[in-house]
């Protein structure tokens, strides 16, 4: 078989602004591979079918000071997708079956082991493409910060920032489903309008052209926040909380990219008694996995639960997708499709 | 009868700079009180024997923009104390008995109501001094704080700023029987030699002379963090806890007192899946109050749980040793004896 394309993105240096293709972020077709020949050494030959963005890998191609945290130049950008296993050494997966994990952005890759992967049954068809966002790891971790630490009760205010996101938009449904009523915000009016339409929170609103503060003073006070963002959107919830509110801390996205912030309201912790709860998604997963893959894509096959997506078509454009994420241009889950089955 | 002296002490003005005797606080003897004309009008007369001080009292000298907290001009400074009961005409209590509650800082008071105080047994025949600190509210926040958040494991390590107080030795103590190793803090040599000493903590040194960041990174990483102080105390925690770690966040006196303070280290709260947990001692105390009074004032008897305290003699005093508290100069509980039985 005649050699095939082998398209892939790799880190290229630390922005100074936005992450900016070509420079941050190179994309490369000159290589091939030999699907028929390549050695698989016990591993596997998977076809990356989707790749999802969030802004935490953007976070890895900047300088944090945070040591192994960034990408080295020349380094594939790797994160969650969806592949299709070609051929297979490993007596576990046969080709046919598809592979959920952490996927160098390259058309083809050997994987070596895949202990860390999930064979994805999709039984339901979905788009693959959902499987690395409200039923990949960023549903996922709405639902498990949700599950372990909202303890709603009927009535609750909720706040959730960022919620065009798939982290965002599965806690907003939750919450509705939990009798709360929702606040959320994003980054344009566009987005604003899916969010009540769409996702169907109760309040949503342009966090560049209104206050937070001002919003949740006027719906407030919360019983719930779910936090995406650290900073002033932080502050302006601890201000407005509710005695004995939830915080649910799942981002600090203002921390990581913004200018250092003066919280001002730390003390309405103290005063309001208010529990916040730290969560990473790897240590709640085994807790909740099986109920999740049980439960969410039904649920998202029959619409009940629902999802914005901003899709780009080709590695070619994943450069692109990594900026536009970056600049919150994107609308919904930001998601690349490089390969067909 | 001839009118007894009735010495008080009422608020002057807000401080420059720290609560001075005859200005922020003005001591009063002119004026006196017939102890057995004077009408009740259905409540009691009561002597005062003791009165505590704490740093929120401070707080109450000051304009924190907070309706209502600050004490007005000409207000008498009002505090947890004890008095001892002269007359009554409300049936619930007779003249013998004592009283625990907020008590203004007057030699003698006639009391409308006493709903909110607590007639107090004192069966182990502690000096009534004990009340208003380790068997008294700061006690009382230690236990109830650290008997509904901790969850202590044996050989946790818990960090507790600001251990010289009664509600950090208290929670010194209380680790110390969970079989936790325990690191804390004061603002002298004294002070940090008695932690060790007297209140049983492993490690004990002064913040003003030895960084706190350096002491937790060497006897860390923390399981648990009891914050009196937040700033760059709570700053240092969160950058030295264990993954999982509790914090249980009973004051931040330095987001009151000090500079406005950039925090470096919020996101280890998500990093490390930290749980914050605030609290005030009035929502958790009537679920605790009753097994306080049975256990803790019998293990003060016997010795079980130490305090330090720090007496002045007569409400002439008090205008000083509410400045000493301020300036951290107390060794221990400061308390003021007004009268004797």
């Amino acid at each position: 078989m005649a050699p095939t394309r082998n398209a892939r993105l790799f880190f290229g240096e630390f922005p100074t602004d936005y992450p900016e293709p070509g420079k941050t972020t190179v994309y490369d077709e000159s290589r091939t591979i030999d699907l028929e020949t390549v050695a698989l050494e016990g591993g596997v030959l998977v076809k990356t079918l989707v790749v999802g963005i969030d802004p935490y890998l953007v976070g890895r191609m900047q300088d944090l000071g945070i040591p192994g945290f960034a990408f080295s130049k020349g380094e594939l950008i790797s994160y969650y997708g969806v592949g299709l296993i070609l051929r297979s050494e490993n007596p576990a997966v046969q080709p046919g079956e598809h592979l959920y994990g952490f996927i160098p952005f390259q058309e083809y890759n050997v994987l070596p082991a895949i202990d860390n992967y999930k064979v994805l049954k999709n039984e339901e068809k979905l788009p693959w493409s959902v499987y690395v966002g409200i039923c990949g790891m960023p549903g996922q971790t709405g639902w498990v910060g949700w599950k372990e630490h909202a303890a709603p009760k009927e009535g609750d205010v909720v706040f959730v920032s960022s919620g065009a996101g798939p982290v965002g938009s599965m806690v907003i449904q939750l919450a509705k489903q939990a009798g709360c009523k929702v606040i959320t915000c994003a980054s344009s009016d566009e987005k604003v309008r899916e969010l009540t339409g769409t996702v169907g929170a109760d309040v949503a609103f342009n966090y560049k052209t209104t206050s937070v503060f001002d919003v949740l003073e006027k719906e407030g006070p919360i019983n719930i926040y779910w936090d995406n963002v650290g900073a002033d959107a932080l502050d302006a919830a601890l201000q407005n909380a509710a005695n004995g509110a939830r915080f649910i801390e799942c981002g600090m996205i203002a921390q990581l990219s913004g200018p250092a912030y003066t919280m001002k309201n730390l003390f309405m912790i103290v005063k309001k008694e208010l529990k916040l709860f730290g969560f990473t998604i790897n240590t709640l997963l085994p807790k909740y996995s099986e109920e999740f893959y049980r439960e969410v894509p039904k649920k998202v096959a029959s619409g009940e639960i629902r999802y914005l997506e901003d899709a780009k078509q080709g590695l070619k454009q994943a450069g692109d997708a990594i900026r536009d994420v970056w600049q919150g241009k994107n609308r919904g889950k930001s998601v690349v499709i490089v390969g067909e089955e």
